[in-house]
């Protein structure tokens, strides 16, 4: 019988009694002058350079949480930004987190018609079949854009369900920036705002999906980041068998009362998302007054706040 | 002054006399015999020799349309698949086209929030600044999300209207697939589609771009694919300063009749866009016939019949 993608966050989640998971989203101009060396943080003119530093920032970052936080969450567009050798540091730091017995979410948002949409989920979901490449592993779930319907999302689907290791999809519903309500929250004929309807799709496929586990949860997620508290609540027992995954936590301006409606009663649910508030906390100075220049210790302790954080609303036992 | 990507489209239209653009998307199992030589293209297994068949082909087949059509598209899915290494076959070939004097799309599907959509638009749009690899170009334009609003799509526009050479953006509005409808095609409160809503942003994008060239046209086109004769013309009289990018032609159904009304009265206004009809048309016997196992010739008269079928609706002088 194969895995299955939402029973292994589950356990992940228990195991480490927290639904935390950070963003590990390199931006050179912010990492650490102790990663930087004898680099100057704003020239970038030696690419090779910033990137070698960038992913050096990203496996001390990854090695700090992993004691910590069932998953990370690897956003592609920090990696391409580096064209092909960033690809490969992408892969490379799936290892790392492997390694370190994380759960890796590849955050690559890609969507397109069924053909294309198969050759992106043979890319990012399935495991890499370039020979010449050793230890490559794919990500244990990626997020996908559903403007497409089903035919988009199939291909991904059809390899979350059918890999031997248990593969996971979060489909985008509704998103934590500014503007996403310009397009996301109109209101549609019916009533509902059009994040719903893309909801309700995500319900069904999660529903028809082949992969529920045996918490009642399927290997099809949702992305939800979203204030207004009914609004969540609405959600949440609209996509049953999905776990959301929620940015927008910290830097964003998410607080953890907004997230809480995002979980079940029993406390199962969701997965609350930080980036740049842990991984560049050495920026702040309530962490520099703990710890001066420790940089990892800043950020260890802000991973920290962030459970106790999310752990005011929501408990794992 | 910068230079202009609608300027430049259209200009690339009058010199080859047609709208047609040409989709570039190598499928390994569907090659033809001599690009393959020895090879079995059922066995995948060498995906290095299979990687390095689909970027000959792609280069062959961008030389045989070179002289015919303004453009050429290419869909980076096709070239992800292939990790690192299709990454940078995706470049070269953008370069390949170049030096043809094609145009190039680069048909990503990016989208995200603000911050990392900068990255992507970095990645995509802008100019390789890594500067160890030589003669990187980036597309002269890309194909992007807009679920995100203007957050998502800003990155990508600033590029457009900055970028020295002038670079273009077609925002995906109404795809050609079939499970298109079941999201695309809700009805709004205010009884307008829902692809409609998402038109009426772009071309608020494209009047506030600080893009629109000579010929009234922005560098922020539309992706659009419909079969509904009253909705294209609907779109068409919606986003007067947005050129369209019509998928869905030959192997997916769309014919000249239908992409007729996505042009204004001028002739102007749409790019009609055929792949798997055009590069594959060795496998068709009324090709074959004509000219047995010469693939090549097989391509060309595939172009050129499909230039002629969109000279039917439309006629550029």
């Amino acid at each position: 019988m194969p895995n299955n993608f939402a029973d292994r966050m589950l356990e992940a989640i228990a195991r480490k009694k927290t639904p935390a998971v950070i963003a590990v989203d390199p931006v050179y101009s912010r990492l650490p002058a102790q990663i930087a060396e004898h680099r100057d943080l704003n020239d970038e003119t030696d690419v090779e350079a910033a990137l070698d530093a960038s992913l050096e920032f990203c496996r001390r970052v990854i090695r700090i949480v992993a004691p910590l936080v069932p998953a990370v969450k690897l956003n592609s567009a920090y990696f391409e930004r580096y064209y092909s050798e960033g690809i490969e540091g992408y892969y490379e730091l799936i290892q790392e987190a492997a390694e370190h017995e994380l759960l890796v979410i590849g955050d690559v948002k890609r969507g397109d018609i069924g053909p294309s949409s198969e050759m992106y989920a043979r890319a990012h979901l399935a495991e890499p079949d370039f020979t010449n490449l050793d230890n490559v592993l794919a990500p244990d779930a990626v997020t996908i854009n559903g403007y497409f319907g089903i035919d988009g999302a199939k291909p991904f689907i059809d390899i979350a369900r059918t890999h031997e290791q248990g593969k996971g999809v979060f489909v985008l519903v509704r998103t934590s920036n500014e503007s996403a309500a310009s397009i996301q929250d109109v209101f549609l004929a019916d009533g509902r705002r059009f994040y719903e309807a893309m909801g309700a799709q995500v319900a069904q496929w999660a529903a028809e999906s082949g992969t529920v586990g045996r918490r009642g949860y399927s290997s099809i997620g949702a992305i939800v980041s979203i204030r207004d508290a009914g609004a969540a609540a609405r959600l949440r027992a609209a996509l049953p068998q999905s776990l959301f995954l929620v940015p927008g936590y910290g830097a964003q301006g998410l607080t953890a009362q907004d997230v809480a409606p995002l979980f079940k009663s029993d406390g199962s649910g969701a997965m609350i998302v930080a980036g740049r508030s842990v991984i560049y906390a050495y920026e702040e100075a309530r962490y520099l007054e703990m710890y001066a220049s420790e940089w990892d210790k800043c950020i260890e302790q802000a991973c920290k706040d962030f459970i106790n954080d999310i752990g005011q609303v929501v408990r794992i036992d």
